[in-house]
């Protein structure tokens, strides 16, 4: 373990601490620390990489700032997405439970993760107003309007007696945003002409050429497809897109459509937003599953989540014909208003190929615009740079090729190379009267969610999943009389995910023998030897099955004394 | 088991038997049935599902042609693609070792994996000449040229008694192939005059729209990047595409660079590409590792395997720094002139982002114009239709999805919806003087092969796979005295995958003494019923697990009767 940071004092020294979200997709949390304080901007969890078999989430080890919780001012949360909010349930306590500042609809997403833990009380949340500088402490926090695949996004400037920071948050240009809140390009502009010493950005898509398309550019399509379809429109969408889902619910009343909504986060999400008013729906357009079924088939929309392929999800479970209540019937359409989440890619299409055999018409991403993206492609991070001219560049939210691509892109824009630092997880930055450089390395990492337990499954545990999912597991079991050395059981071998019971009947029955054969040759009566006959048996059988069979499961020899 | 298919002995009907590639990508296999006597055109792998743990490979069952193989005639290969010949070498001897048809190439590839499983005596194999009828039986087969991302690629026309088939391989209608062999669009109009009763074609890429690009025009972007690179240049393709590694070595020689050459598979095909004439490289532009090490960056490019990123890969391995000879270095270009194959995404973009850790540039499919597809988009599929006007027409090669929409495309095409038929494996075709109609399923499936074993592995076996991959492996041990009841050993659980030991140490034993109570509730004095109370500890487990960790590991509970 590293040690912790130590603090600084000094008021015309500033520290970024980089937690997650560099050189990774999700993760997001950055720590800024100015004269011993500290603000912290985003808290996001991570969906587990494939090889983290088994786990549900990961979230940010936050050991470095467990030393300096009283020194934490607040938590800035820059928009909604499980990727910047996600793992502040998990983590807000170890972090000493420090006011926490966002936007409207991202503390009320929030707030339903936050009693999902049972953890309503402890939040202090606070609505902030865009464009209203909040001081704390030696910082002062501007919020200003970012347009994001999710309503009510914000971008921050945070001043300081060492320099400015801005800080992007996910965002794109999207000159016709769904709601007519473009991103503040005024701001930006207002920015560059104060002075920015830091500027963070999202580099996600900056491999993307050209411009992310407007969100609006999706209502174009929906209301050119669903007017045009016959039978039951099914619709799937991420549940945190509201913009997204206004435009369904719009389009769906367009084509005399009233539509049903499904899935858990789904319904808590729109019941939120239109609690704060950021979607706005006539009150007769939602109906129950009873009048769903009693409606014809041309006169509803179904909106549900599952456009992942997730196998429990509502919509995988209709396409497989295995949902009560839902069904779907050749000449109906089915939408997939999403990205194909890399690493989902399978799952999707195994759910289209499900829907297609169903009879049902299937429109996608790689087949229809039916999907656009929350992040700033090349020209419009150009548009960025341009507008902010920043003194030192830090590129955030990406893996490592866009973080490279992303510094490379601002030197073209004029940035000095020196100025532009490719950070790592760990990395801090310190920014002074001199200008910017590396500064220690602090601990990170990632902890593993699994189930109820936070941080109680580490990389040999995964480890060892790995090796039971390619190769399966076979035990042995052995009694020995202790005093004796006589074998009073076994060895009787077992296995599971190995070889079918057919073949491997008689193919354990000579494993056994092989052990057999080996125990013949050692003296079991030197009592203490165990842990060696233990290794033994193992190497044996790992021999055994390697030659016969080119395999190696997981052997777990298990030696009973008695 | 469904019976094995009646033979008939009418000349004038015809069937189809599919026996793998109808919904799904690879296990290309396919017989065709007339006057009793059967041939089977390509027999293919495919490479595992993301479900299918620790396969390495899968196989078609041909249990539906085991009772017929004395009637079987030949097997015609249509190219040397793994997904096409790869479950020869596993199959010839359940089919009864029949001749083998096919290009030079393809079998020549082939003769490389035959004698990997050591088989080369039993094969007969008869290399075709193209536009030469060949006499089998009540057959008259025809192979004709087609480009496809391999070389010496063929369709293949079926003359019978019963009505013309054509079959397209996997094909492309590259106008300017790097052989200057484009397909032969002569022949396809010719059959067309002639008289097709059924087309067969490649349905991979019905989803793009337009033209799939020339193979030539990976060959200019080659030679625009490599000879602007300035360190080493490291290119990684697939080992069967003969025509991309022809135009690699081109711009190699054209940059003035010399060429070690990587990965035994590329090592083996260019060897027999060479011996056939297939690719056409002076003999001093291969260097070995010596020569390599001496001459400077910029005088070498080392083409390699290992762009899907295969984890024991050259490539793979130097990303990570962990090749003992081959260095990635700062300023070297690496080229990924390959597809991201659906599953591996995540694979690929951890070996991309690595690369850039180490400070080389890298190219691929997403950023530069560095791979073309080898299969047909929507464009040249009309035209395919429109030269052939075939009377029934049957969608081959592609997921569901795909052999739905060129289904739709041969009837936008004019083919009477009737008449077009979406198969499914096992699902047989029936082509008589009346036309074409579904005739019996027959038993087909998919066989897994893992190490040596072949088909001595299961679903239920991957259910378990499935269920350790996810949640780990708890044994309980248990020793009982059968006679008395008296527990001599035990409970003891141990755990793998399940919980760290630091948290596991406590928990596990809490786990014990849940067990220890749930036996002090029984009389173990009842000696029979040991079955059952390894269901009862099985149980209480669970549903500990679950109520304490909300986890579900594979409990497996050992109870030894002494």
């Amino acid at each position: 373990m590293t040690p912790s940071p130590n603090p600084t004092d000094d008021f015309r020294t500033l520290r970024l601490l980089p937690l997650g979200g560099l050189g990774e997709i999700g993760l997001n949390m950055l720590a800024v620390e100015c004269g011993g304080k500290i603000l912290i901007i985003d808290c996001g969890l991570m969906f587990p990489e494939p090889y983290m078999l088994g786990i549900d989430l990961v979230i940010p080890d936050v050991s470095a700032l467990r030393q300096r919780r009283d020194d934490i001012l607040g938590i800035l949360l820059t928009h909604g997405h499980e990727d910047h909010i996600g793992a502040l349930p998990y983590l807000l306590d170890d972090l000493g439970s420090p006011p926490v500042y966002g936007t409207p609809l991202t503390l009320g997403l929030l707030k339903n993760r936050l009693s999902e833990r049972r953890l309503d009380s402890p939040a202090r949340l606070h609505t902030v107003q865009l464009r209203q500088p909040l001081k704390l402490g030696p910082f002062e926090a501007e919020f200003f309007r970012v347009t994001h695949s999710i309503v009510d996004g914000a971008g921050i400037l945070l001043r300081t007696p060492a320099g400015n920071i801005l800080h992007t948050g996910d965002f794109k240009l999207d000159p016709t945003p769904v709601d007519g809140q473009p991103t503040d390009l005024g701001f930006l502009a207002a920015c560059g002409s104060e002075g920015i010493d830091l500027l963070l950005a999202d580099s996600t898509n900056v491999e993307n050429e050209g411009h992310t398309l407007s969100e609006k550019s999706v209502g174009d399509t929906l209301n050119s497809l669903i007017p045009a379809c016959r039978g039951k429109v099914v619709v799937s969408t991420f549940s945190s897109n509201i913009h997204r889902i206004q435009q369904i619910l719009n389009a769906a009343a367009n084509a005399g459509r009233r539509v049903l909504v499904n899935g858990r986060s789904m319904i808590a999400n729109i019941a939120v937003a239109r609690e704060l008013g950021c979607l706005r729906v006539a009150d007769d357009l939602f109906i129950d599953l009873r009048q769903y079924e009693t409606l014809s088939p041309h006169r509803v929309l179904l909106l549900t989540t599952g456009s992942q392929g997730e196998p429990l999800s509502a919509l995988s479970r209709m396409a497989a014909g295995d949902h009560k209540q839902l069904e779907i019937a050749p000449g109906d359409t089915v939408i997939l208003s999403s990205k194909f989440i890399p690493g989902n890619e399978k799952a999707i299409t195994s759910l289209i190929n499900q829907l297609f055999r169903r009879g049902a018409d299937v429109h996608y991403e790689t087949t229809s615009e039916i999907h656009v993206s929350g992040h700033a492609s090349k020209e419009e991070l150009k548009t960025l740079h341009a507008l902010v001219r920043p003194r030192h560049f830090v590129p955030i939210h990406g893996e490592y090729r866009h973080l490279v691509r992303h510094a490379r892109l601002a030197t073209e824009m004029g940035l000095p190379a020196a100025n532009a630092f490719v950070l790592s997880n760990g990395q801090t930055l310190v920014l002074g009267p001199d200008g910017a450089h590396r500064g220690e390395e602090i601990e990170t990492g990632r902890i593993f969610v699994d189930g109820r337990g936070v941080g109680d499954l580490g990389s040999v545990e995964l480890r060892d999943r790995r090796h039971l999912a390619n190769h399966g597991v076979v035990n042995v079991i052995l009694a020995i009389n202790q005093k004796t050395g006589e074998i009073l059981y076994g060895p009787e071998i077992f296995s599971r995910g190995f070889i079918t019971e057919d073949c491997g009947g008689d193919y354990l029955a000579r494993a056994e023998q092989e052990v057999r054969e080996l125990l013949d040759q050692h003296s079991l009566e030197t009592v203490g030897d165990w842990e060696e006959i233990r290794v033994e048996v193992r190497k044996c059988l790992r021999r055994f099955f390697n030659r016969t069979l080119d395999r190696r499961p997981l052997i777990l020899p298990f030696i009973l004394e008695l």
